[in-house]
Protein backbone atom coordinates (compact mmCIF):
# COMPACT_ATOMS: atom_id res chain seq x y z
CA UNK A 1 0.00 0.00 0.00
CA UNK A 2 2.92 2.35 1.04
CA UNK A 3 4.92 1.22 -1.89
CA UNK A 4 1.93 2.36 -3.99
CA UNK A 5 1.99 5.69 -2.64
CA UNK A 6 5.53 6.67 -4.04
CA UNK A 7 3.86 5.52 -7.58
CA UNK A 8 1.42 7.38 -7.29
CA UNK A 9 3.71 10.19 -6.49
CA UNK A 10 5.66 9.54 -9.71
CA UNK A 11 2.43 9.39 -11.64
CA UNK A 12 1.78 12.73 -10.29
CA UNK A 13 -1.99 11.58 -9.40
CA UNK A 14 -3.54 10.09 -6.04
CA UNK A 15 -6.30 7.43 -6.56
CA UNK A 16 -9.29 7.64 -5.35
CA UNK A 17 -9.57 4.23 -5.91
CA UNK A 18 -6.46 2.17 -5.48
CA UNK A 19 -7.81 -0.79 -6.62
CA UNK A 20 -7.83 0.62 -10.30
CA UNK A 21 -4.07 1.13 -9.97
CA UNK A 22 -4.19 -2.43 -8.77
CA UNK A 23 -5.23 -3.99 -11.53
CA UNK A 24 -3.74 -1.64 -13.94
CA UNK A 25 -0.22 -3.30 -12.46
CA UNK A 26 -1.57 -6.67 -12.82
CA UNK A 27 0.36 -8.21 -16.05
CA UNK A 28 -1.80 -11.07 -17.95
CA UNK A 29 0.62 -13.91 -16.37
CA UNK A 30 -1.30 -13.76 -13.29
CA UNK A 31 -4.54 -14.86 -15.35
CA UNK A 32 -7.67 -12.92 -15.52
CA UNK A 33 -8.46 -10.28 -14.76
CA UNK A 34 -5.25 -9.02 -16.11
CA UNK A 35 -4.66 -5.22 -17.08
CA UNK A 36 -5.50 -5.63 -20.83
CA UNK A 37 -8.80 -4.43 -21.07
CA UNK A 38 -7.56 -1.15 -19.11
CA UNK A 39 -4.43 -0.93 -21.86
CA UNK A 40 -7.52 -1.16 -24.76
CA UNK A 41 -8.53 1.65 -22.93
CA UNK A 42 -6.00 3.44 -21.78
CA UNK A 43 -4.51 3.15 -25.48
CA UNK A 44 -7.36 4.89 -27.02
CA UNK A 45 -7.21 7.75 -24.76
CA UNK A 46 -3.28 8.26 -25.67
CA UNK A 47 -4.24 8.11 -29.29
CA UNK A 48 -6.56 11.31 -28.71
CA UNK A 49 -4.72 12.87 -26.34
CA UNK A 50 -1.91 13.17 -29.02
CA UNK A 51 -3.70 13.75 -31.96
CA UNK A 52 -5.71 16.76 -30.46
CA UNK A 53 -2.54 17.97 -28.27
CA UNK A 54 -0.26 18.16 -32.03
CA UNK A 55 -3.59 19.20 -33.71
CA UNK A 56 -3.76 22.46 -31.89
CA UNK A 57 0.55 22.87 -31.30
CA UNK A 58 1.41 22.34 -35.19
CA UNK A 59 -1.61 24.47 -37.25
CA UNK A 60 0.68 24.14 -39.88
CA UNK A 61 1.43 20.38 -40.26
CA UNK A 62 -0.75 18.47 -42.65
CA UNK A 63 -2.24 15.03 -41.65
CA UNK A 64 0.83 12.98 -42.81
CA UNK A 65 3.45 15.01 -40.34
CA UNK A 66 1.00 15.03 -37.60
CA UNK A 67 0.78 11.10 -37.93
CA UNK A 68 4.37 10.76 -38.36
CA UNK A 69 4.73 12.87 -34.67
CA UNK A 70 1.69 11.26 -32.95
CA UNK A 71 3.32 7.30 -33.46
CA UNK A 72 6.53 8.75 -32.38
CA UNK A 73 5.19 9.97 -29.13
CA UNK A 74 2.98 7.39 -28.80
CA UNK A 75 5.41 3.90 -29.51
CA UNK A 76 6.31 1.11 -27.61
CA UNK A 77 9.93 2.48 -27.10
CA UNK A 78 9.00 5.86 -25.66
CA UNK A 79 6.00 4.47 -23.39
CA UNK A 80 9.04 2.30 -22.23
CA UNK A 81 11.27 5.22 -21.45
CA UNK A 82 8.20 7.00 -19.19
CA UNK A 83 8.06 3.77 -17.27
CA UNK A 84 11.65 3.25 -17.03
CA UNK A 85 11.33 7.37 -15.26
CA UNK A 86 8.58 6.19 -12.92
CA UNK A 87 10.36 3.21 -11.92
CA UNK A 88 7.23 1.22 -13.06
CA UNK A 89 8.74 -2.53 -13.63
CA UNK A 90 8.67 -3.35 -9.68
CA UNK A 91 5.06 -2.27 -8.97
CA UNK A 92 4.22 -4.87 -11.56
CA UNK A 93 2.48 -8.14 -10.40
CA UNK A 94 3.22 -11.04 -12.51
CA UNK A 95 2.56 -14.50 -12.11
CA UNK A 96 5.49 -16.84 -11.04
CA UNK A 97 7.41 -17.68 -14.94
CA UNK A 98 7.08 -14.26 -15.84
CA UNK A 99 8.70 -12.74 -12.69
CA UNK A 100 11.85 -14.77 -12.63
CA UNK A 101 12.22 -13.79 -15.93
CA UNK A 102 12.63 -10.57 -15.72
CA UNK A 103 8.72 -9.17 -17.10
CA UNK A 104 9.25 -5.87 -14.91
CA UNK A 105 12.34 -5.25 -17.40
CA UNK A 106 10.76 -6.26 -20.69
CA UNK A 107 9.94 -2.95 -23.51
CA UNK A 108 6.87 -4.36 -24.51
CA UNK A 109 5.22 -5.08 -20.67
CA UNK A 110 6.65 -1.72 -19.38
CA UNK A 111 4.79 0.21 -22.31
CA UNK A 112 1.49 -2.16 -22.07
CA UNK A 113 1.47 -0.93 -18.28
CA UNK A 114 1.79 2.29 -19.10
CA UNK A 115 -0.84 2.04 -21.19
CA UNK A 116 -3.16 0.59 -18.35
CA UNK A 117 -2.45 2.86 -15.72
CA UNK A 118 -3.95 5.88 -18.30
CA UNK A 119 -7.12 3.87 -18.31
CA UNK A 120 -7.06 3.41 -14.79
CA UNK A 121 -6.70 7.20 -14.35
CA UNK A 122 -9.67 8.11 -16.66
CA UNK A 123 -11.60 5.78 -15.21
CA UNK A 124 -11.18 7.23 -11.64
CA UNK A 125 -11.07 10.68 -12.80
CA UNK A 126 -12.63 11.85 -16.20
CA UNK A 127 -11.10 12.46 -19.16
CA UNK A 128 -9.59 16.23 -18.28
CA UNK A 129 -7.61 15.10 -15.11
CA UNK A 130 -6.38 12.25 -17.23
CA UNK A 131 -5.51 14.85 -20.10
CA UNK A 132 -3.24 16.80 -17.75
CA UNK A 133 -1.43 13.62 -16.05
CA UNK A 134 -0.55 12.57 -20.02
CA UNK A 135 0.40 15.78 -20.90
CA UNK A 136 2.91 16.46 -17.97
CA UNK A 137 4.86 13.13 -18.65
CA UNK A 138 5.21 14.54 -22.29
CA UNK A 139 5.85 17.64 -21.58
CA UNK A 140 9.68 17.69 -22.04
CA UNK A 141 8.91 15.42 -25.67
CA UNK A 142 6.56 18.16 -26.31
CA UNK A 143 8.09 21.06 -26.03
CA UNK A 144 11.42 20.21 -26.80
CA UNK A 145 10.89 19.12 -30.84
CA UNK A 146 13.93 17.79 -30.81
CA UNK A 147 13.48 14.97 -29.02
CA UNK A 148 11.01 13.50 -31.05
CA UNK A 149 11.96 13.09 -34.46
CA UNK A 150 10.37 14.86 -37.57
CA UNK A 151 12.36 12.94 -39.80
CA UNK A 152 11.49 10.81 -43.19
CA UNK A 153 9.94 7.81 -42.28
CA UNK A 154 11.88 6.19 -45.23
CA UNK A 155 14.97 7.97 -43.48
CA UNK A 156 14.05 6.64 -39.57
CA UNK A 157 13.69 3.06 -41.27
CA UNK A 158 17.26 3.31 -43.06
CA UNK A 159 18.76 4.31 -40.30
CA UNK A 160 17.46 1.12 -38.23
CA UNK A 161 18.20 -1.03 -40.72
CA UNK A 162 21.87 0.28 -41.41
CA UNK A 163 22.14 -0.01 -37.45
CA UNK A 164 21.57 -3.39 -37.56
CA UNK A 165 23.90 -3.70 -40.52
CA UNK A 166 20.78 -5.43 -42.49
CA UNK A 167 20.07 -4.60 -46.32
CA UNK A 168 18.52 -1.83 -47.41
CA UNK A 169 14.45 -1.24 -48.40
CA UNK A 170 13.28 -1.93 -51.76
CA UNK A 171 10.14 -0.40 -52.56
CA UNK A 172 7.79 -1.39 -55.05
CA UNK A 173 4.69 -0.08 -56.80
CA UNK A 174 1.87 -2.61 -56.59
CA UNK A 175 -0.84 -0.42 -58.24
CA UNK A 176 -2.29 2.49 -58.79
CA UNK A 177 -5.64 3.44 -58.30
CA UNK A 178 -8.33 6.25 -57.98
CA UNK A 179 -9.44 8.85 -60.14
CA UNK A 180 -7.21 11.23 -61.99
CA UNK A 181 -7.09 13.96 -58.72
CA UNK A 182 -7.06 11.62 -56.19
CA UNK A 183 -4.77 8.52 -57.41
CA UNK A 184 -4.18 6.11 -54.47
CA UNK A 185 -0.59 4.64 -54.79
CA UNK A 186 0.10 0.80 -53.24
CA UNK A 187 3.70 0.51 -52.05
CA UNK A 188 5.30 -2.23 -50.89
CA UNK A 189 8.37 -2.20 -48.89
CA UNK A 190 10.56 -5.26 -48.26
CA UNK A 191 14.05 -5.90 -46.95
CA UNK A 192 15.97 -9.12 -47.57
CA UNK A 193 15.46 -11.79 -44.30
CA UNK A 194 12.33 -9.80 -42.86
CA UNK A 195 9.06 -11.82 -43.38
CA UNK A 196 6.73 -8.96 -43.09
CA UNK A 197 6.42 -7.08 -46.24
CA UNK A 198 3.88 -4.75 -45.84
CA UNK A 199 2.19 -2.20 -48.11
CA UNK A 200 1.63 1.21 -47.83
CA UNK A 201 -0.79 3.85 -49.63
CA UNK A 202 -0.69 6.96 -50.47
CA UNK A 203 -1.88 10.14 -52.57
CA UNK A 204 1.35 10.36 -53.99
CA UNK A 205 4.29 8.01 -54.42
CA UNK A 206 6.35 9.21 -51.26
CA UNK A 207 3.49 9.26 -49.10
CA UNK A 208 2.63 5.45 -50.04
CA UNK A 209 6.67 5.00 -49.39
CA UNK A 210 6.95 6.55 -46.41
CA UNK A 211 3.50 4.59 -44.93
CA UNK A 212 4.77 1.32 -46.35
CA UNK A 213 8.34 2.44 -44.26
CA UNK A 214 6.43 2.91 -41.18
CA UNK A 215 4.78 0.00 -41.49
CA UNK A 216 7.94 -1.68 -41.61
CA UNK A 217 9.52 0.07 -39.10
CA UNK A 218 6.86 -0.48 -36.46
CA UNK A 219 6.97 -3.88 -37.03
CA UNK A 220 10.95 -4.16 -36.62
CA UNK A 221 10.69 -2.24 -33.12
CA UNK A 222 8.38 -4.73 -32.20
CA UNK A 223 10.59 -7.12 -32.63
CA UNK A 224 13.33 -5.42 -31.75
CA UNK A 225 11.67 -4.60 -28.29
CA UNK A 226 10.89 -8.66 -27.38
CA UNK A 227 15.00 -9.72 -28.51
CA UNK A 228 16.08 -9.75 -25.20
CA UNK A 229 14.03 -12.47 -24.06
CA UNK A 230 14.42 -14.57 -27.94
CA UNK A 231 18.10 -14.90 -26.53
CA UNK A 232 17.22 -16.88 -23.23
CA UNK B 1 -26.23 28.21 -46.74
CA UNK B 2 -29.52 26.69 -46.14
CA UNK B 3 -28.48 23.39 -47.93
CA UNK B 4 -25.53 23.06 -44.95
CA UNK B 5 -28.69 23.77 -42.11
CA UNK B 6 -30.57 20.55 -43.88
CA UNK B 7 -27.21 19.06 -43.48
CA UNK B 8 -26.38 20.31 -40.08
CA UNK B 9 -30.64 18.71 -39.25
CA UNK B 10 -29.18 15.30 -40.65
CA UNK B 11 -26.30 15.71 -38.48
CA UNK B 12 -28.23 16.41 -35.24
CA UNK B 13 -25.91 19.02 -34.94
CA UNK B 14 -25.97 23.21 -34.98
CA UNK B 15 -22.72 24.62 -35.97
CA UNK B 16 -21.21 27.48 -34.28
CA UNK B 17 -19.00 28.34 -36.71
CA UNK B 18 -20.28 27.01 -40.13
CA UNK B 19 -16.76 27.42 -41.04
CA UNK B 20 -15.56 24.26 -39.47
CA UNK B 21 -18.28 22.01 -41.31
CA UNK B 22 -17.63 23.19 -44.87
CA UNK B 23 -13.84 22.71 -44.25
CA UNK B 24 -14.84 19.45 -43.35
CA UNK B 25 -16.37 19.05 -46.76
CA UNK B 26 -13.54 19.96 -48.62
CA UNK B 27 -12.05 17.02 -50.22
CA UNK B 28 -8.33 17.07 -50.85
CA UNK B 29 -8.68 17.37 -54.38
CA UNK B 30 -9.65 20.88 -54.17
CA UNK B 31 -5.78 21.89 -52.38
CA UNK B 32 -5.13 23.17 -49.33
CA UNK B 33 -6.71 23.57 -47.04
CA UNK B 34 -8.65 20.56 -47.18
CA UNK B 35 -10.70 18.20 -44.35
CA UNK B 36 -7.12 16.00 -44.12
CA UNK B 37 -6.16 17.29 -40.58
CA UNK B 38 -9.85 17.12 -39.21
CA UNK B 39 -10.40 13.54 -40.58
CA UNK B 40 -7.06 12.88 -38.49
CA UNK B 41 -8.57 14.25 -35.56
CA UNK B 42 -11.66 12.91 -36.09
CA UNK B 43 -10.30 9.12 -36.62
CA UNK B 44 -8.81 9.33 -32.80
CA UNK B 45 -12.03 10.77 -31.72
CA UNK B 46 -14.21 7.80 -33.14
CA UNK B 47 -11.59 5.35 -31.54
CA UNK B 48 -11.70 6.52 -28.18
CA UNK B 49 -15.35 7.12 -27.93
CA UNK B 50 -16.07 3.86 -29.30
CA UNK B 51 -13.64 2.15 -26.98
CA UNK B 52 -15.03 3.96 -24.14
CA UNK B 53 -18.19 3.07 -24.97
CA UNK B 54 -17.69 -0.39 -25.36
CA UNK B 55 -15.54 -1.21 -22.39
CA UNK B 56 -18.41 -0.17 -20.41
CA UNK B 57 -21.28 -1.63 -22.35
CA UNK B 58 -19.19 -5.01 -22.72
CA UNK B 59 -17.86 -5.38 -18.81
CA UNK B 60 -17.23 -9.47 -20.17
CA UNK B 61 -15.66 -9.04 -22.84
CA UNK B 62 -11.73 -9.34 -23.07
CA UNK B 63 -9.83 -7.09 -25.08
CA UNK B 64 -10.04 -9.33 -28.36
CA UNK B 65 -13.26 -9.12 -28.33
CA UNK B 66 -13.67 -5.19 -27.56
CA UNK B 67 -10.88 -4.54 -30.34
CA UNK B 68 -12.79 -6.28 -33.01
CA UNK B 69 -15.73 -5.22 -31.91
CA UNK B 70 -14.46 -1.34 -32.28
CA UNK B 71 -12.73 -2.60 -35.62
CA UNK B 72 -16.04 -3.11 -37.25
CA UNK B 73 -17.85 0.09 -35.96
CA UNK B 74 -14.91 2.18 -37.32
CA UNK B 75 -14.28 0.54 -40.47
CA UNK B 76 -14.71 2.00 -43.80
CA UNK B 77 -17.98 0.59 -44.85
CA UNK B 78 -19.77 0.99 -41.92
CA UNK B 79 -18.69 4.93 -41.74
CA UNK B 80 -19.56 4.88 -45.21
CA UNK B 81 -23.10 3.57 -44.88
CA UNK B 82 -23.52 6.29 -42.09
CA UNK B 83 -22.49 8.95 -44.54
CA UNK B 84 -25.07 7.74 -47.16
CA UNK B 85 -27.68 7.38 -44.55
CA UNK B 86 -26.96 11.47 -43.91
CA UNK B 87 -26.90 11.90 -47.76
CA UNK B 88 -23.70 13.16 -47.32
CA UNK B 89 -22.13 12.70 -51.12
CA UNK B 90 -24.19 15.84 -52.43
CA UNK B 91 -22.11 18.18 -50.13
CA UNK B 92 -18.71 17.43 -50.46
CA UNK B 93 -17.04 20.25 -52.48
CA UNK B 94 -14.35 18.56 -54.69
CA UNK B 95 -11.77 19.63 -57.35
CA UNK B 96 -12.65 19.35 -61.41
CA UNK B 97 -11.48 15.95 -62.09
CA UNK B 98 -12.60 14.23 -58.91
CA UNK B 99 -16.49 15.67 -58.80
CA UNK B 100 -16.80 14.62 -62.80
CA UNK B 101 -15.43 11.41 -61.86
CA UNK B 102 -18.77 10.41 -59.05
CA UNK B 103 -16.25 11.10 -55.95
CA UNK B 104 -19.28 11.67 -54.13
CA UNK B 105 -19.99 8.29 -54.41
CA UNK B 106 -16.52 6.92 -53.24
CA UNK B 107 -17.03 4.76 -49.93
CA UNK B 108 -13.19 5.58 -48.57
CA UNK B 109 -13.92 9.26 -49.72
CA UNK B 110 -17.41 9.07 -47.70
CA UNK B 111 -16.09 7.54 -45.05
CA UNK B 112 -13.06 10.06 -44.34
CA UNK B 113 -15.37 12.96 -44.74
CA UNK B 114 -17.52 11.44 -41.48
CA UNK B 115 -13.80 11.58 -39.71
CA UNK B 116 -13.49 15.19 -40.51
CA UNK B 117 -17.37 15.99 -39.38
CA UNK B 118 -16.74 14.35 -36.20
CA UNK B 119 -13.17 16.65 -35.48
CA UNK B 120 -15.33 19.92 -36.62
CA UNK B 121 -17.75 18.96 -34.06
CA UNK B 122 -15.59 18.59 -31.40
CA UNK B 123 -13.67 21.88 -32.16
CA UNK B 124 -17.21 23.77 -32.33
CA UNK B 125 -17.82 22.38 -28.95
CA UNK B 126 -16.32 20.05 -26.93
CA UNK B 127 -15.79 16.36 -26.31
CA UNK B 128 -19.15 15.90 -24.57
CA UNK B 129 -21.30 17.35 -27.35
CA UNK B 130 -19.05 15.57 -29.90
CA UNK B 131 -20.01 11.70 -27.91
CA UNK B 132 -23.38 12.75 -27.73
CA UNK B 133 -23.53 13.22 -31.65
CA UNK B 134 -21.63 10.17 -32.65
CA UNK B 135 -23.35 7.66 -30.08
CA UNK B 136 -26.71 8.92 -31.55
CA UNK B 137 -25.44 8.18 -34.97
CA UNK B 138 -24.49 4.79 -33.92
CA UNK B 139 -26.99 3.64 -31.98
CA UNK B 140 -28.85 1.43 -33.84
CA UNK B 141 -25.98 -0.64 -34.28
CA UNK B 142 -24.64 -0.23 -30.79
CA UNK B 143 -27.87 -1.45 -29.65
CA UNK B 144 -28.54 -4.00 -31.51
CA UNK B 145 -25.39 -6.47 -31.17
CA UNK B 146 -26.39 -8.36 -34.46
CA UNK B 147 -25.77 -5.88 -36.57
CA UNK B 148 -22.38 -5.71 -35.80
CA UNK B 149 -20.17 -9.03 -36.14
CA UNK B 150 -19.08 -10.37 -33.22
CA UNK B 151 -18.10 -13.58 -35.22
CA UNK B 152 -14.59 -14.81 -34.92
CA UNK B 153 -12.02 -12.80 -37.85
CA UNK B 154 -10.70 -15.61 -39.43
CA UNK B 155 -15.07 -16.54 -40.33
CA UNK B 156 -15.03 -13.30 -41.12
CA UNK B 157 -12.15 -13.32 -43.50
CA UNK B 158 -13.10 -16.78 -44.73
CA UNK B 159 -16.47 -15.62 -45.86
CA UNK B 160 -15.04 -12.55 -47.72
CA UNK B 161 -12.99 -14.62 -49.58
CA UNK B 162 -15.54 -17.23 -50.77
CA UNK B 163 -17.84 -14.17 -51.64
CA UNK B 164 -14.61 -13.12 -54.10
CA UNK B 165 -14.47 -17.11 -55.13
CA UNK B 166 -10.75 -16.91 -53.95
CA UNK B 167 -8.81 -19.63 -52.72
CA UNK B 168 -8.49 -19.97 -48.90
CA UNK B 169 -6.20 -18.86 -46.77
CA UNK B 170 -3.55 -20.07 -45.25
CA UNK B 171 -1.85 -19.22 -41.90
CA UNK B 172 1.85 -19.91 -40.98
CA UNK B 173 3.71 -19.51 -37.43
CA UNK B 174 6.85 -17.47 -38.17
CA UNK B 175 8.18 -17.48 -34.92
CA UNK B 176 7.41 -17.47 -30.90
CA UNK B 177 8.90 -15.74 -28.13
CA UNK B 178 8.63 -14.65 -24.63
CA UNK B 179 8.51 -16.14 -21.27
CA UNK B 180 6.42 -19.57 -20.24
CA UNK B 181 3.89 -17.63 -19.51
CA UNK B 182 3.88 -15.23 -21.56
CA UNK B 183 4.52 -16.61 -24.89
CA UNK B 184 3.78 -14.36 -28.48
CA UNK B 185 3.66 -16.04 -31.48
CA UNK B 186 4.12 -14.10 -34.94
CA UNK B 187 1.42 -15.86 -37.65
CA UNK B 188 1.34 -14.67 -41.23
CA UNK B 189 -2.11 -14.94 -43.22
CA UNK B 190 -1.45 -15.56 -46.81
CA UNK B 191 -4.14 -15.39 -49.78
CA UNK B 192 -2.66 -16.46 -53.22
CA UNK B 193 -2.63 -13.65 -55.42
CA UNK B 194 -3.06 -10.85 -52.41
CA UNK B 195 0.38 -9.02 -52.34
CA UNK B 196 0.03 -8.43 -48.80
CA UNK B 197 0.75 -10.95 -46.35
CA UNK B 198 0.11 -9.85 -42.62
CA UNK B 199 1.73 -10.79 -39.82
CA UNK B 200 -0.71 -11.09 -36.48
CA UNK B 201 1.05 -11.15 -33.05
CA UNK B 202 -0.82 -12.71 -30.30
CA UNK B 203 -0.15 -14.29 -26.95
CA UNK B 204 -1.82 -17.73 -28.23
CA UNK B 205 -2.28 -19.30 -31.70
CA UNK B 206 -5.80 -18.59 -31.93
CA UNK B 207 -5.45 -14.77 -30.98
CA UNK B 208 -2.13 -14.16 -33.69
CA UNK B 209 -3.57 -15.77 -36.50
CA UNK B 210 -7.05 -13.84 -35.57
CA UNK B 211 -4.88 -10.45 -35.55
CA UNK B 212 -3.71 -11.39 -38.92
CA UNK B 213 -6.61 -12.28 -40.31
CA UNK B 214 -7.88 -9.23 -39.06
CA UNK B 215 -5.56 -7.10 -41.01
CA UNK B 216 -5.66 -8.91 -43.98
CA UNK B 217 -9.34 -8.55 -44.12
CA UNK B 218 -9.01 -4.59 -43.43
CA UNK B 219 -6.35 -4.87 -46.60
CA UNK B 220 -9.12 -6.49 -48.65
CA UNK B 221 -12.23 -4.55 -47.27
CA UNK B 222 -10.20 -1.26 -48.44
CA UNK B 223 -8.73 -2.46 -51.67
CA UNK B 224 -12.47 -3.27 -52.35
CA UNK B 225 -14.16 -0.28 -51.52
CA UNK B 226 -11.84 1.23 -53.87
CA UNK B 227 -12.72 -0.74 -56.70
CA UNK B 228 -15.35 0.94 -58.62
CA UNK B 229 -12.89 3.19 -59.74
CA UNK B 230 -10.01 0.81 -61.22
CA UNK B 231 -13.25 -0.34 -63.21
CA UNK B 232 -13.16 3.05 -65.10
Amino acid sequence: MLELKKLCEKLGYEFQNIDLLRQALCHRSIGKPSNERLEFLGDAILSFVMADELFHRHPDLDEGALSRLRSNLVNGELLAQLAREMELGQYIYFGVGESKSGGGERPSILANTVEAIIGAIYLDSNLEECRKRVLQWYWMRLEEPSIISYKDPKTNLQEFIQSKKMPLPIYKVLKIDGAAHSQIFHIECKVQGVDYFPVGEGSTKRKAEQNAANLLLEYLTKINLQSPVEEQ
